[in-house]
């Protein structure tokens, strides 16, 4: 099943992306996707509920503007340089276990709304990245329990500052938060869907000009050990949202650098998790 | 005013401490401490509620446990190193712009329940902070509109695991969000009470044994440029918390470094906050 939010910034309603691309509101169903709804094996009773409603359901035109699959979260943590080539081209050393951070979840936008370049910003930067939704609680697990606290995975791009990430004193969360530096979607798709998320195809393109393209089958660390590792730190809660990495191909790594500017349009896909595109814009608040 | 919240975990009710120290159960009211609450002026809103309603409150029994006086915030952002002392200490230099980081939000707890030492831990170790919480949405805020976003201050021990904040492959959140490692209150005192946040003293004892003692006027950042700093890379939302910095006297600085075992006790307080104290515990866990 593929979960969709839609509408208005701050009024999204929840939604189904059904197998033939068509779109239904489940409002009615009464709950949008949070961490209860999840907690409460949402998707396993919204599957059900929907054998006997989806006549019932609105369908939701093609214009409607989407939001992120999933509500705020609790946390939005991410593994950093978890592809040996990326970690090269950012001129890191491959780590010995995962790098974690946090992006703070102000950042979550939708999957086709503007990236806005922070005020004072010069390195704004891409990353395609896979990222997982807990379903469980997860606190202490073994590498083969992860499977059974996933709800689904969702397509990312993990826009980061590059400038406040490295060049202002230590911590990587100061790049990492800014206000729509987190498009999630278009939509999550439940376990079912995702046959193995360690070898799926990845890709972002810039301009229309290809910029990464590469496999999670190139993870450093994969979806079980990642997981797994995060949960001895802290507990995951359902909702959550953690996010793998990207692969080779950001701006940092070109020779030279390659940074965003207003008008620039970059476009993203995961296999299986849909494609999202994000206009670049000026800030232009006060 | 002072906030707090009590009852059995997960189960926290809002209450008021009264100014003769009594505590109030101000359910009645209908709102927790919530984002919300705070967007819509709930301070101000219960002030007034409270003027004709407050005979109709039950009060709450000494012996009930107290819950963090907030509900689970968006964020939990941190200052590092914001005293010159503890950086030293700490065997860091005075950064010359604000170290930020996150902690999970999963790691608060109530001023008074236990600390667990999480599984693998060989370093867990204790940090008395001044805590804001904030009032009202900031995004690129300047210093002197800083106090127009705070709704009060909160007492926090920052606790940290020191061996998982820096040995584990860079980034500190690793070693700092872990399960109960942040006891906030006992309440949220709101800014009424806090005649200048930037000078007040604070404290922590180990078993009895004064560790910390120092004052906020040692901070590095002060709070309008602490808060104003953090709202250029992110934006805070009412009920956030951001903890400004531990002074000297932490384990990691003694010679030879001190950490936390079972059995002990941290007791901790600021002037006007309030004291909480934390009973040490072994994971006990599967």
């Amino acid at each position: 099943m593929k979960l969709i939010r839609f509408g208005e910034v701050g009024k999204e309603k929840p939604g189904v992306q059904l197998p033939n691309g068509n779109r239904i509101d489940v409002s009615i169903f009464g709950e949008d996707y949070t961490e209860q709804f999840f907690e409460t094996d949402g998707i396993e009773r919204l599957k059900k509920w929907l054998k006997d409603n989806e006549s019932k359901c609105a369908s939701v035109s093609e214009d409607v503007r989407l939001g992120s699959p999933i509500c705020r979260p609790s946390k939005l943590v991410c593994i950093g340089l978890n592809y040996a080539k990326h970690a090269a081209e950012a001129g890191m050393k491959v780590p010995s276990e995962p790098v974690l951070f946090f992006k703070s979840t102000t950042a979550i936008v939708g999957p086709n709304d503007n990236v806005v370049i922070p005020k004072g910003s010069t390195k704004t930067d891409w990353e395609v990245e896979l990222a997982v939704v807990i379903g469980k609680k997860a606190s202490y697990i073994s590498k083969e329990e992860v499977y059974n606290h996933i709800a689904g995975y969702v397509l990312h791009n993990d826009v980061s500052e590059r400038a406040f990430q490295i060049e202002r004193e230590g911590q990587w969360c100061k790049g990492k938060g800014c206000d729509t530096f987190a498009p999630l979607g278009p939509f999550l798709a439940t376990t079912d869907e995702i046959k193995n998320p360690n070898n799926l195809h990845l890709w972002l393109k810039l301009n229309g000009e290809t910029m990464q393209d590469s496999s999670t089958s190139d993870f450093i660390f994969n979806i079980e050990e990642s997981i797994s590792y995060i949960s001895q730190f802290m507990t995951l809660l359902p909702g959550d949202v953690i996010s793998t990495g990207t692969p080779f191909g950001v701006g940092l790594g070109l020779k030279p650098p390659l940074y965003l500017k207003p008008g620039d349009v970059m476009e993203l896909g995961i296999e299986g998790l849909g494609v999202s595109k994000q206009n670049v814009v000026a800030y232009s608040g006060k």
